[in-house]
């Protein structure tokens, strides 16, 4: 077991301007591990408090979701305005979206999409997922081939989620940008290169590709953008939109709201999730080149058992005698944090919280659970991918009346 | 009559830092007229000689087109290449294109046009014409609808002139960026931001989308933009491309030539013009916001009188007395120099040159033949238009297989 460290006590001293974390699309960079409500200062967006929360369950008749419960997704934009326009019976939609990479998704990956799905079914709205293979192009050492075929197999993860093939359009760029183009180029005109070089971080030795991108990330955030889903003669400034997505992602849509109302348009409204930590705990972040950092969805049953045992870092003694006398520091503890993302059961989590804070339970027996659960979710996941076949995938990708 | 301006005397003296041509894609600034020469030293093009011009008559069996024995076409890049490359029976296309203006084009905007259609007919290849709304959407106070509409009033005007449908196909950026798209960011990847400011003089206020812009135009240099025209499985590496095009598009071609061996194709290869000079003389540029800067070709014949009449700057005497004393300066006078874009037969030019110059004809004269025959271009161009139906207008800009 590892020494547990004492979170962000880094930050709270020295040099705050020099310590301060780094959170964009592209890198989120925090010691002692990211300051959630540092971050909501910062980027001047709402806490979700338990009335909100409690709202959620009153409209949709149903338990909020256990990420809103437990604070996973915990910072919103004008949430509140598309509750009320939900209640009047007016139109909104659902957007989120993925970079696709190769292989498998990890957890992590999948996140802000069961989180879609339960959004979706509890309120009953179409869906549109991009899939960003330009950008991934553009920021990475891969063909435009590779970003293709990298689409396909993350596309297949998605769909295996159980999304509803009725009300779910996902789309890559490299195919669909004619739809987006005239919204891009809408947005584009009304934004100064300095404005996107400020909200990102771009400078002039960037690819000039890569400050052309932010513009068709923002375009999916307005109706017309999907005419089959709402056809020419809708009033498209009467549609809201709802995205659920990492908090990194939320530069892109600060940028898309700052133009909404002078393109006729309604702001995006966004809910923010945490990051999925590491397996090495919240000092790093996941990495795509270290396969180590992440249990990924088509890793099998010994491969899950081995990483949770060798790399999920442990907020338990340094030793049994240590863990039974002073219990487990849950607020740096990975296994138990997966189980907060993972185990659907509240009474079964609080039991484990006490029994493991409190020393009666050993970071294995934490982490046995943990990977019966993982092993599980794999499996299932990976049932139901199989099931995914280029016909199902083409259809959810393909331009189509919807039903709804 | 005006009295004539010395030519490029300001040019040649004082700070030559400050008083330095302007020749932008959306810019021609130069006092005295613009110095084409320098212009070919700055930009690092060649001059077309007797030599080449023989031996496009040679390879086409054809006397040369009037634009290139008069100087009108006089810089080019690679143009050996390309005749090396069609002697050797291999491959190639021309490309050009327009940014759509409003209501009807003008004698200035069909120059490239006109020699377009003499390389088609002479060489007999491929032509594509890319319209770009996009970038006229980015540049004026116009929205995408009207960008769209001028396109189609624009490319009639192009049709007009007698291309030939089974080889030229025609697309507006709007409709055919799903196309583009692929080498768009293949060459947006390789250019950093810094690389293009300097090729166009961008800054960081200007709108991002204007920056976005220069690779969409360099995409269909490449033949992979056109798989209708050149199937999938064909090499695109040994196709090349030439460009007829004014002279101020050169950036735009220049930065092209610097991907293209990265991108694993050849460099486009670009035959320059001259700028068609408003009526008002060298020294002004032909402006679409003041009307009587230009002859267009929806113009009746009594406007077309009228302006040349009234407008088109003169190089003779400023008297009677004086012009038959002292003859007409030819270098600056207009109607002379529109008779050298638009009389075809080469001895009448020159026995009006020798007249007009000696001070044996006047003014007056010169404008009577150039009046009658703008006022014969403009009534077959109207009735060649006339014919233009829309479902022409569509086949023309449909992807479909061609007759090459």
């Amino acid at each position: 077991m590892t020494e547990p460290t004492v979170e962000n006590t880094e930050n709270n001293q020295g040099n705050e301007e020099e310590e301060e974390q780094i959170v964009t699309p592209w890198d989120v960079n925090a010691k002692g591990g990211v300051d959630y409500d540092k971050l909501i200062n910062k980027f001047g967006s709402q806490q979700i408090d338990q009335t909100l929360i409690d709202r959620f369950e009153r409209i949709t008749g149903k338990r909020a979701h256990p990420y809103l419960r437990r604070g996973i997704f915990f910072s919103h934009r004008d949430l509140k305005e598309i509750l009320d326009h939900h209640e009047a019976g007016r139109k909104w939609f659902l957007y989120t979206g993925r970079g696709p990479s190769s292989g498998s998704l990890h957890f992590g990956h999948l996140l802000p999409f069961f989180f879609t799905k339960y959004l979706q079914d509890a309120f009953n709205v179409p869906l549109v997922i991009q899939m960003t293979n330009d950008e991934k192009f553009l920021w990475k050492d891969i063909t435009l081939q590779q970003a293709r075929e990298f689409t396909i197999g993350n596309v297949k993860d998605i769909i295996a989620l159980g999304f509803d093939i009725e009300k779910t359009f996902i789309f890559s760029n490299l195919d669909y940008i004619q739809y987006l183009y005239p919204t891009t180029l809408r947005i584009s005109k009304l934004l100064n290169i300095n404005q996107v070089k400020n909200i990102f971080g771009f400078t002039d030795q960037d690819a000039v590709g890569k400050i052309s991108f932010p513009p068709i990330q923002a375009s999916p955030c307005f109706p017309e953008s999907f005419p089959h889903i709402f056809p020419p003669g809708t009033d498209y400034s009467q549609i809201k939109c709802l995205i659920p997505c990492a908090i990194d992602q939320d530069p892109y849509f600060r940028m898309t709201r700052d133009v909404a109302q002078r393109l006729g348009a309604q702001k995006p409204a966004l809910i923010h999730s945490k990051f999925f930590p590491a397996l090495q705990g919240h000092n790093t972040k996941m990495s795509a080149s270290d396969v180590n950092s992440a249990v990924y969805l088509s890793d099998n049953k010994d491969v899950v058992a081995d990483k949770i045992k060798k790399y999920a870092f442990s907020g338990g003694g340094a030793t049994k005698e240590e863990q039974v006398k002073f219990g487990a520091n849950l607020e740096v503890d990975v296994s138990f944090e997966y189980l907060k993302y993972m185990l659907d059961d509240d009474q079964k989590l609080e039991e484990i919280r006490v029994a493991y804070g409190t020393g009666k339970m050993m970071t294995s027996d934490v982490k046995k659970i943990l990977i019966e659960l993982m092993v599980k979710i794999c499996d299932q996941h990976q049932a139901a991918r199989a099931k995914v076949t280029d016909e199902i995938c083409a259809t959810f990708m393909s331009i189509r009346k919807m039903n709804i």
